[in-house]
């Protein structure tokens, strides 16, 4: 009796102990990240960064000349925040030069008559020549559609993709990847059967007059013809007309591509005290579409990842695992800057812990998403699941998710890849268009992604995985 | 053992037959509440509606002609959803009339010279006079600064209250209330010492240029002093100068109560048709201040509230309960709508099951707050709580808070008060300003709300409480 009696003291303690001690870590890193939270909201500097790279650089098309004046820009706020590394990472990326401000114009409609419609080239599309083209509009809603239809009823005429997104999706990305398959892959397919030209409703769930540009896909071997996109109330005016009488539009684009530039991305890291070689990376990507000042795609991003960096500095924390921020180069057409990344952080055989990107906007944070390959993540994500209770005050949530194309290709190094969920609302009113500018992004929402990224850096930091 | 065995078997069956009701219920509860969701937001009505109310009539501050021109505006609309009832109840309403555009204006400071400030009377502020005062200022940071700093420090001197709305918070509403002691009672408490004049730091957490009104409280007894709120930029400069020199300040309103008017709570319902005497309250306030629309505040609310109906009726949902929608006179000052609702509910011995009031803005959903008297609280939570899972979906959590100040007079009926929470970081933008309009309010955020409330009410409606 008396060694069970001793045995179940010493349970007694250790229980306490463990107990006592596992609170007092809790208070302690709930404390840190009350912090995190204080000064994101009262000394930090993103907001004025971006206002910085969106007024002062612009937008960033990538191989343009603001790409390539972001990097000082950028370079010397990094310099500011006395890292241990600051270096940039050069890539081969695609240029393409937008031309003219293009043209769209129905034509000669018995109803309304000859009638300029809000429209913009596609990322990387030719153009229509400097005469532009007329043709008569044959109005589909899917890919599928143009299969089904064939030369004989494409053949020589105008494409046109007008499947909205669809606004009853809650998370407005998935509406967004319901309808994108038009943008991307719609004027090759409009091609094979002999189109001479492609229109696609804007990406958008608003009904306005902004018309929302971004990437498209040629297929070799096949055809390359010019597209444009138009805004939703002019697909709407259009796909009416339609309806009623034979429309012939013409359109006038001069956009084509260039030749390749050199392009960089821009690392700044803290270098981990105790676990150097564990990478805990935050990005974003310095590119952006060149039709606004890339405010929420993906200036916030990169304002973002270097806030983690600089709250962890103004916290006097010195953390155990390296952590890395990485400003992308050329997301927006091939990832050319993720893929130089990879392939240099592989053959260096380096191992990403976790990897978080922001890339949904500057919007209130609403939690994060996570993925990792099968055999790593279900034991990695519970354990990360535990810490939900230190977040949740700051109205974050945790579920399984993509984490980001910039960083998908580190998913073969078995960390968590993770990705900043704002709320997503708003994201696709701006996104690729003339409005995505610094004026589109609220000082706190902001401030507050920042806090949040950086709080789920700290405890990745202190606790490993 | 045969019995026993018999029982256990019964036992199962009805477990098995149990459960598989209760999943098919939820089912049901989930596919209602995702048709609900369909609807706002493809059909509502609500986004045309608050452009009605914001654009045409605009501004409603109670007794205004703006205030008398939304009663017919509103109850038109109400008579298109085909309800049982639809009337108006009368209150009297406190008039007050702003004047001039006010005058704020630093005067010969040795720094910058002569400088205009960006001013707002407060509302129900006395005015200056027509020539204006000039006095100079004393800055200070609380009600109990003036106690201490006493008559010596305030006597002849304008008042300056500069607290600011501590940014750290993360709900921004908790920040307001811990600094809008100063806008309602500032001016009395000046006054006691013998001010000549008051001004105050506008309520909000932003840097910017615009003034923000809202009501002061004059206290029994004390003289009035004319009370003004100047920009957050405006109160940093004043600081500024006042840190390095004594500033003089010219301030001019012409503002001024005037006779009392006739305003109207707007009352819909439909009736319920098993339990018509258990009412479920949705409701918001017409009334607004002058300088803007009164698109957040509240016009938000009111076209919420009337959404929900809209989107019952667009499904053909027969309530058990009576559904009714308020919008309720003179929230701003006085809650004259709300009293005069209140002392006609509680004469008629109703019975408010629930209230829910949306006086928070339009913003992306977060959740609801519930509210009630202590005795019947716990258990009418808990019941209400098994019901969340239907919600999260949607990105909506529950939590103890306060109902709303319209419904709060409802409480000793023992129903819940319940306050719709939107995202509260962009609030205090706009909040009593001159850009509270429509353009702020974002068409997919102000729907999920309508869809928000009009779920909770579903639920309400079907299990009761």
């Amino acid at each position: 009796m008396k060694i069970v009696s001793y045995l179940i003291l010493c349970t007694l303690i250790l229980t306490t102990c463990t107990t006592s001690f596992a609170q007092n870590e809790q208070e302690e890193d709930a404390q840190f990240i009350r912090e995190i939270y204080n000064h994101a909201l009262t000394d930090a500097s993103c907001y004025e960064w971006l206002r910085g790279l969106t007024k002062n650089v612009g937008g960033r098309l990538a191989g343009s000349p603001q790409a390539a004046a972001a990097i000082p820009y950028i370079t010397q706020i990094l310099d500011t925040l006395d890292l241990d590394v600051v270096r940039t990472q050069a890539c081969t990326v695609p240029t393409w030069v937008r031309g003219d401000k293009e043209m769209v114009r129905i034509v000669n409609s018995n109803q309304i008559g000859t009638q300029e419609l809000n429209a913009t080239a596609l990322g990387h599309s030719v153009g229509t020549g400097n005469l532009g083209i007329a043709a008569e509009v044959i109005e589909v809603h899917s890919l599928d559609e143009v299969d089904k239809i064939g030369r004989e009823a494409v053949e020589g005429k105008i494409v046109f993709y007008n499947r909205p997104m669809e606004n009853t999706q809650i998370n407005t990305f998935g509406a967004y990847s319901g309808a994108v398959d038009q943008r991307g892959s719609g004027a090759s397919k409009a091609a094979e059967y002999g189109a001479v030209g492609m229109l696609v409703r804007s990406m958008t769930t608003r009904l306005d007059d902004v018309p929302h540009t971004g990437a498209l896909r040629y297929k070799e071997g096949i055809e390359k013809i010019p597209a444009l996109a138009i805004s939703t109330n002019d697909a709407e005016l259009l796909s009416r007309l339609l309806q009623r009488e034979v429309v012939r539009v013409f359109m006038r684009s001069t956009c084509g591509p260039a030749a390749p530039a050199t392009n960089y991305n821009i690392i700044g890291e803290i270098k981990g005290s105790i676990y150097p070689d564990e990478i805990i990376l935050v990005g974003g990507h310095l590119d952006s579409w060149d039709l606004g000042e890339g405010a929420h795609d993906d200036g916030a991003g990169v304002v973002h990842s270097i806030e983690v960096l600089e709250l962890l500095k103004k916290m006097n924390y010195q953390p155990k695992r390296t952590i890395r921020c990485v400003l992308f180069a050329n997301e927006e057409s091939g990832l050319a800057g993720g893929k130089a990344y990879w392939a240099a952080s592989n053959e260096a055989k380096e191992y990403h812990m976790a990897a978080i990107e922001s890339d949904r906007g500057g919007f209130t944070p609403r939690g994060f998403t996570f993925d990792g390959e099968a055999e790593i993540f279900t034991e990695k994500f519970q354990k990360v699941y535990k810490w939900l209770p230190l977040l949740e005050p700051y109205g974050l949530s945790f579920s399984k998710g993509y984490g980001g194309a910039d960083i998908s290709g580190l998913k073969s190094q078995k960390g968590l890849l993770i990705g900043f969920l704002p709320d997503s609302q708003r994201y696709f009113d701006y996104h690729h268009t003339a409005i995505d500018t610094f004026e589109a992004v609220n000082k706190r929402e902001l401030e507050l992604g920042a806090a949040s990224m950086a709080a789920l850096v700290y405890l990745l930091d202190k606790y490993g995985l």
